[in-house]
């Protein structure tokens, strides 16, 4: 498969290593060509890995990874162009995190408790099909669930579109060892709300516990 | 020991009732005297089960349990009287709960992201030290943490007085059966900002899993 990741960061760079492991081919896209860190990454993943522009990365996807920093998220898609995302699954991996005032992180206040930047990414990509999701863990456990507990923990996924949420399951299920069952489905894109607003508890619960590989497991 | 508890709905009847069954006096604490839960409640509950106003409750209470709606907390502890609650160590369990939305709730505004009820509170009962805790887990799973996974699932805390939470801890592991190291300790009273703002989150999982009876175990 062909797969678009948006953003250079920690999260793209470990998505895109993952996916290309599992034999799909992967673009890398930043605000310009030529990014020293997409051209690093692309050089050392071999040759289904390439880099270019958010819109090279979008247009290449026919699937595409969101792994953008909250904050730049918006003016990153204008850049990429939503005509490039139509009717593709993407998956949201961002958090509208807010470092300003130290940390434990609070959420940019312009998506937070009654909007979402998962809701603004399927606003501005109108005709994508838009799955929040992987963003409440860390990297290296969002593309081995195995690392933690026997896989045993839970995911939280929202979106509009049924479909494109079992797509992303099926997807984590085969390339990043999550089980299905753990993938919990919390409805419509609205709920990104709820999903985004627990992260920063989580950076509160990496510095409790001194390690970011953990997760949350329901128990019942 | 004798514990005060402000709020007659189910989470303060419920943690009243517990309490009483361990020994202990309870005084149920309402906006006016005579309130006919309150009253129920104590006539049901045998001679060591009182109520009173919210000063009366404070008063009696060697501990204090705020068991309030969000949205009228800070106006029952100032009818309470903040020096009731000098020196004492205070659970608060509140949520700072907005369902004018509809479901799940987001939080009210003026305590959501940079701001908690929990900091609210101890800003009011500025020399109490305010513990904020039990507000995560419905009100059955607060008096009996055996009730879901053999007691193995994990409970949030924080508040500036490093006693006040070990007083906690203890009272909750020989009260209600919570095992102390599944007791966190995020810090300060500022955490409660994480630890609020993972509820409507709570509802939304509640809504997913159709039942409320379900916790979080934070696996590594």
């Amino acid at each position: 498969m062909k797969i678009g990741i948006l953003g250079t960061g920690a999260v793209g760079q470990t998505i895109g290593a993952a996916l290309i492991a599992k034999g799909h081919e992967v673009m890398l896209g930043s605000r310009t060509a030529g990014n020293e860190k997409a051209n690093n990454w692309a050089t050392t993943n071999g040759t289904k890995a390439s880099n270019g522009t958010f819109a090279d990365a979008a247009k290449f996807g026919e699937l595409i990874f969101i792994c953008l920093n909250g904050s730049v998220t918006p003016v990153a898609l204008q850049q990429a162009g939503a005509e490039n995302f139509n009717d593709k699954v993407v998956i949201d991996v961002t958090n509208p995190l807010d470092f300003s005032h130290g940390m434990p992180p609070s959420l940019l206040p312009q998506y937070c408790n009654t909007y979402s930047l998962g809701e603004e990414v399927q606003k501005l990509l109108h005709d994508a099909k838009v799955v929040k999701g992987l963003n409440t863990v860390t990297a290296n456990l969002m593309v081995n669930a195995t690392l933690v507990n026997n896989a045993d923990h839970n995911l939280f996924i929202c979106g509009n579109d049924a479909d494109a949420k079992n797509a992303v399951r099926k997807l984590l299920a085969e390339n990043f060892n999550w089980k299905p069952e753990n993938i919990l489905d919390f409805g419509d894109i609205k709920s990104a709300r709820l999903t985004e607003a627990i992260v920063p508890f989580w950076v509160g619960a990496m510095q409790v516990l001194g390690t970011p590989m953990f997760n949350y497991l329901i128990v019942k």
